[in-house]
């Protein structure tokens, strides 16, 4: 039966999805609604509609209807770069010596290098049929940056973004793919805001941080005429356009009678892991199958591991709504971790509602350990995996290893979520030895957990 | 029909081509021997197996079997990567409005970047067959020595890369690729051979050149036990692997029933186009269909399209093999051109000889175009192409244009041979306004054919 399973499973063209999946519908305890941070009543569709577009909006609340469509024209641009692979690591169960079955679904291949086209370009969509000019987002590492730039050039359509200054300064080359595709790109502080300039004046030397980046964002998109604000991860709406990896490997799976026993993803915001398991988990949830799961984060920055589930800001400059999450606490500082992806001080409300439920497990990996296991990945795969993905390749192996001990012929399936080719510093670093792991103190945590808002 | 095509075709796994086609099997008139640099004579395989693996030298030698078996092992390989997408450019051709149907064969989604890897992969087999300890090779833009550095690390091989030292220094990012893969990388000139400490003694602040790496390469294979050296292109061999583009293309195309009329490549040493251009170059050959083929070259470096037909060498340490080709004579030092896999001063023999029997033609174009084009191609069809490769998308978009005005529905099919990732440093130029066009004046031609060898 193995034998016959090809190396990559493509579906055809006939076979991809034509509606995301709302896995929410399938929650008999539903995530918490979002707060107005004024004041701190959930928000309307009202509140929501000055910073996002109104159909995302409507999608951010919809809580019942299990499927969504998804629009022809979307589906025409997923066409451009999806069905992405299902692969079978041959040659990495070879290497290891495991009798576990292992897969990966494979998001890297199209040129924003990750998974965050599936939501970038359902953003620019809904965007360009409300009649908006355009958009503003922030970028950390900048692979958001880069797919809100190919969907907005494709829908023509302003991209305004603000990248952290440290990344527009280290990453230039993340800079000029946006650059190309037409986007604008500031470093974050700027003096295109006010909140940039204050941040200036007060820290003249700073080299920002996402927060501030997400604040500049959100002022620019709110004080222009036309213009709404866009995020790559963390909210519902975003694990429901990302639902698409997911299905996309249930019909893959399905047409070849596999059926993982883990499914396994790395998770920053939520993003990756949300849209792979929402399919497989509203199976779970209906009480028709049941499935491991598990979400692997950094040491470095470990929100569920070690987070508490509470109210929280979405962004440090506690402009957008409060969501319920594991969270570190808006002012949680990660150390300077390679993995950009996944710094994240929060998580999506629907991802920490269900690991909250058991439904769900979370590990941390220490980023050296995840560093070796991207090389080893690479060199018998083929592929060079993101830092970020590369959470999910550690835990994979990890689990791959203990069936080799106990030998169990598990199935198991993670997410790979992008290629490395702009993270070669980060590699360089472990290349040359220069690599260091970095754990919080629970006295940092603790500290960083006082900035939690009050909200009963 | 044409809306039944998808937007991309992918060959199922037992469709994939098993044999590699051996274009010189169908030329009456075959191309010229490589001569011994030393006796001027014929290359026996004696001469050649000191340099190169003995199957490889078999292959470079053999001009009269059709086909090829492709080795297990390779084939396995290849399910890692292959097949390669053949692309509808449905984007492209609504954004041109034209009536042409475009395809392209995409090599890019490997983590070399390119169709590099379809030979390193053959060549590492073979050296390891061979029962060889490893194998040595230069690299200028890097792509070749990252597929040879992925080929090695796969079969367990050494490999050491001779960096052109001014891409050591400007592209430390595919540097750490090829160590990732745990390749051996030396910026070129180094002290570690002779050639290489005689040239850093008369020019101690050189920045390397192709021709000095080569020379170092291959000194350090011939004078290691257990060693061979290997090229990635402009070798008969190369192209007999490379062919597997274009069978794969050509699979794809009959399948739904398409025939191109004009097939496009860009050219360097040629593998890429050769291997394209392979098996249709082979109905024409027998008289069983005809079809238009399209070298497309930098007008900085015009082998085909301002060079001569002639005797030359290889490289400029002249320790190769000369080959008769097209050329500029191996004194020709191009301009500073970021199409840094286009800069070489031939062709491959078997393109030279078909050039030559007025089987195929051949375009030059300037630098500036090549990038506008790659913008518009990356804003449509969403794949970010490498300079060497939007050298095809240039004259593709050409043809397709001239379709427009004749009203023709032509079938155009490019190949796209890889990403630019690495190139950002040229985007960025071009984005910032800051790139120039060159092209040699005829007297700097005249000068460097004057480096070609007196053989008759």
């Amino acid at each position: 039966m193995s034998e016959k399973i090809p190396y990559k499973i493509y579906l055809e063209e006939h076979e991809m999805p034509k509606q995301w999946y709302n896995v929410r519908a399938d929650m008999s305890k539903k995530p918490a609604p979002l707060l107005n941070p004024a004041t701190l009543k959930p928000c309307t569709a009202e509140d929501l509609g000055h910073v996002f577009c109104d159909e995302l909006v409507k999608q951010e609340l919809n809580e019942s209807d299990r499927y969504i469509d998804i629009p022809e024209e979307i589906q025409e641009f997923y066409k451009m770069y999806r069905p992405s692979p299902l692969v079978r690591a041959y040659c990495l169960e070879k290497k290891l010596d495991t009798p576990a079955k292992i897969y990966y679904k494979f998001e890297g291949n199209n040129t924003s290098g990750s998974h965050k086209l599936n939501s970038a370009i359902a953003q620019a969509y809904y965007a360009k049929q409300q009649g908006l000019k355009g958009v503003t987002t922030e970028t950390g590492a900048g692979q958001w940056g880069t797919a809100l730039s190919m969907a907005c050039s494709y829908f023509d359509l302003d991209c305004q973004v603000y990248m952290v200054k440290c990344s527009y300064e280290q990453k230039p080359f993340r800079r000029e793919v946006m650059r190309t595709y037409g986007a604008n790109v500031t470093p974050s502080p700027s003096d295109t805001t006010e909140v940039g300039r204050k941040i200036l004046a007060e820290f003249p030397d700073t080299n920002g941080s996402l927060g501030c980046a997400i604040s500049e964002a959100v002022e620019k998109a709110t004080s222009q005429d036309g213009y709404r604000y866009v995020l790559g991860s963390v909210l519902s709406q975003v694990l429901l356009h990302q639902s698409v990896i997911g299905m996309e490997s249930k019909i893959a799976m399905d047409k070849y009678g596999i059926t993982p026993d883990i499914i396994i993803g790395c998770a920053g915001g939520g993003s990756n892991l949300g849209g792979l398991i929402s399919p497989f988990m509203g199976e779970k949830l209906r009480g028709e199958k049941d499935y491991r799961f598990i979400a692997v984060e950094p040491a470095s920055c470990p929100s569920l591991t070690r987070g508490v589930y509470a109210y929280d800001f979405c962004d440090t400059g506690k402009v957008c709504p409060l969501q319920k999450m594991y969270t570190l606490g808006s002012g949680f500082m990660p150390s300077a971790n390679h993995a950009g992806g996944l710094r994240y001080h929060g998580m999506s409300a629907i991802l920490s509602e269900l690991y909250d439920q058991g439904l769900m497990e979370a590990v941390s990996v220490e980023q050296t350990a995840v560093f070796e296991a991207a090389q080893q990945f690479a060199r018998v795969e083929g592929i060079l995996p993101a830092p970020e993905s590369s959470h999910a390749i550690k835990c994979a192996i990890d689990e791959a290893m203990k069936c080799k001990e106990t030998g169990e012929e598990k199935t198991i399936l993670f997410g790979l979520t992008g290629t490395g080719y702009f993270d070669m510093y980060a590699y360089g670093a472990y290349n040359d030895g220069r690599m260091s792991d970095y754990i919080p103190t629970d006295e940092e945590l603790k500290k960083s957990f006082d900035t939690l808002p009050k909200t009963d």
